[in-house]
């Protein structure tokens, strides 16, 4: 029985499960879950995310969601199909793995969210001009981490070793949308981290899952 | 050879990996690291954690940071001692750990850092008042999350299932000291979540590592 992802494709959080489905080659099917009309704050939607907000999984009697924990699932119940994204045989590259998911969600993810936010869904859902010093704040965050990033992929290519994992995989959607603005340039300006995101965004299983990010031009 | 971990025992960062060491029965040294005098932002320490923050842990050769992935670590490693944290022989229920593991991390810990950062950090180091209008904001956010808790304790005793997990552990420590705060209320008005509170606080792994949380009094 397929996979049931409930979300928009051209949500972050859904984009950052359906990247790693389609690493996973798993069979799925998207179910729209119309934000717009509030679907995601009524009983049957609360029912799978109490949270009221999308992505969740239902894979047969299982219910998940939280976007990393549904990625950590595919992963794992995935681990011999396509890309090894846990290196789950190896406890120390398993757990060098985890450190960096963990980077991307306590550092990474509240410093681009706020430019993520001012520039795409400002414009797209308020018809609102961005707050420009909210994403100066932002970006000031931002370079601090992509500083550290430079170090890091001047060792190895990818964040967690010489091998593509979850931990590059999350960082693709907000990065994809940000790379449409401005704020490209703290990516493009470091080599290291320029060269990273060329890699894992050209990833065949990324870019299918990019045609339907269309948030922004 | 004993893991060594760098950090401070009042630190709720440090706290929340020891408690999970304690739990496992783990081995380990506490290394203590002088925020005082900088130490954290050393070039020694940054070697550890470029991010210049503990806890990190090294384990022969291997070096970790971040607190939750280095109870992941923890738990792994020590699967077959003591509590068993991430339930990873049950795909399933591994699943809904991970699931609430990441609700701590991206709903309740935002919601509750900015109550401890006021009502406990600001006297502590720097002699000063909590700004209340901020304590309230996070208080509006923290109830929304416990609201959610509160319905899912009244069906299973933990947040994964009836079982205590690494999701529930991830909690103790600012829950802990918010717990010596008028904020307290939050959590002693909701009857599952105080039930839940009392069972978490009182284990004996957690309760050593409490001896030294000494930041309020
Ligand atoms: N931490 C959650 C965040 C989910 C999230 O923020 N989803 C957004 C879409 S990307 C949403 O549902 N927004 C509607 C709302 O919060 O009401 C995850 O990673 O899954
Ligand atoms: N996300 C990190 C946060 C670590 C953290 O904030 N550590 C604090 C002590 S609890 C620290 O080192 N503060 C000093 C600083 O940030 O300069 C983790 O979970 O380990």
């Amino acid at each position: 029985m397929a996979l049931k992802l409930y979300g928009v494709g051209m949500s972050t959080c859904t984009a950052r499960v359906l990247a790693c489905a389609e690493e996973k080659n798993a069979e799925y099917e998207l179910v729209p879950v119309n934000l717009g009309a509030g679907e995601h704050k009524q009983p049957s939607f609360l029912s799978k995310n109490p949270f009221g907000q999308i992505p969740a999984l239902e894979d047969g009697d299982l219910t998940l969601f939280e976007s990393r924990s549904i990625t950590r699932y595919l992963a794992t119940k995935y681990s011999d199909k396509g890309s090894d994204l846990l290196r789950l045989n190896n406890l120390k590259e398993a757990a060098i793995v985890n450190t960096w998911v963990e980077v991307e969600s306590q550092h990474f993810n509240p410093a681009i969210s706020p430019i993520f936010y001012q520039r795409v869904i400002v414009p797209a859902f308020f018809q609102g001009t961005p707050d420009e010093k909210a994403v100066e704040d932002a970006v000031v965050n931002l370079e601090k981490v992509l500083d550290l990033y430079e170090e890091r992929l001047s060792k190895t290519k990818y964040l967690a070793g010489d091998f593509y994992s979850l931990a590059d995989l999350h960082h693709l959607p907000y990065t994809y949308y940000v790379m449409k603005t401005p704020e490209a340039k703290c990516f493009n300006s470091r080599p290291h981290v320029k060269a990273w995101w060329e890699a894992i965004s050209t990833r065949p299983a990324f870019k299918k899952v990019a045609e339907n990010m269309t948030l922004a031009g």
